[in-house]
């Protein structure tokens, strides 16, 4: 089911939904900058509300700034290991001046957070294995990428080369999560 | 760059997330049970902290359900003229088990909207329409569902062969949006 491109392997869709892994060991093998260009490219065609794109995303390949954000992230030191660490922020600013508090506290996060699910899956087609790191200081990490107020950490991708290949965690089973006309406890 | 598979036109990744569009018009085509659970069973792939897979989804069928869920959205007509609601549900009490407030503020947020971003492009790679609702009534749409306190309505999404083919509102350029190793204001 793979598809060949004129720049590298896509995958079909489904696919890439089911063999994406969090992924928390790498190669030291650098990302070119057009690759980080292009995860940035598919994360901004995610929707947001009043399609305000309340999305702001740092690349970080700077050693002493990986290991700082590394510490912020309650010293997880595979963040460190990554080529790339991509840390994405929410203008919670931007969504507030449109949406007020609903703005700011929940459509900001859901725009941010689909921008992200495109960005793992266009990650895992090009062959890169990413983390979805949400344990962190924020306002640790702030001074470290001069993140104005405006802006609130969301996220902390690390982005490289996979160095391991994890099973699947179980996940709860459809007929589980899925409820038809009225919630009813499983 | 089409894939035929025995249920369909499997879509490459990256046609799914730059061809996705928000529809807010609808044929009245109903959706087989099964695709509802196919999209449902991709949604449930996304990454979530802790892998607590922190989501419920209600799909609504019923006239008069869908009505009032166009009533809690703002009269949001369109929402009830879809064969299918999604109402996805965020359980808070879940993620706050383990992380506490910011579980349950951040992280279930964050999960879900990943788990929303795998449906959208999924039903659009089915040849199905959404659209992400934010803008409604929580308190409203609870006793409409059966919804305990535990869990919290973060989305509305109408589903439906589309009515509409619209345009793709703009994008922020990529050099806006990407900063290398600290945030610059553009």
């Amino acid at each position: 089911m793979l598809v060949i491109s004129l720049w590298g392997v896509w995958l079909e869709l489904l696919e890439a939904i089911k063999g994406r892994r969090s992924i928390r060991a790498y190669r030291p093998n650098p990302i070119p900058s057009e690759d980080v260009e292009r995860l940035i490219d598919c994360a901004r065609w995610a929707p947001s509300a009043g399609n305000l794109q309340p999305w702001e995303f740092i690349a970080v390949t700077q050693e002493s700034k990986k290991l700082e954000l590394a510490r912020a992230a309650l010293g997880q030191r595979f963040i460190a290991e990554a080529p790339v660490v991509l840390v994405v922020c929410a203008d919670t600013w931007r969504s507030a001046s449109v949406y007020g508090l609903r703005g700011e506290s929940l459509y900001c996060i859901q725009d941010t957070a689909a921008a992200i699910q495109n960005l793992l899956l266009t990650a895992y087609s090009m062959g890169y294995g990413t983390c979805w790191v949400g344990a962190f200081n924020e306002e640790t990490v702030r001074p470290v990428l001069n993140i104005p107020r405006r802006l609130r950490p969301v996220a902390i991708i690390p982005i490289g080369v996979p160095g391991e290949s994890p099973s699947p965690p179980p996940r709860r089973p459809v007929s589980q999560i899925l409820h038809w006309d009225a919630y009813r406890e499983v």
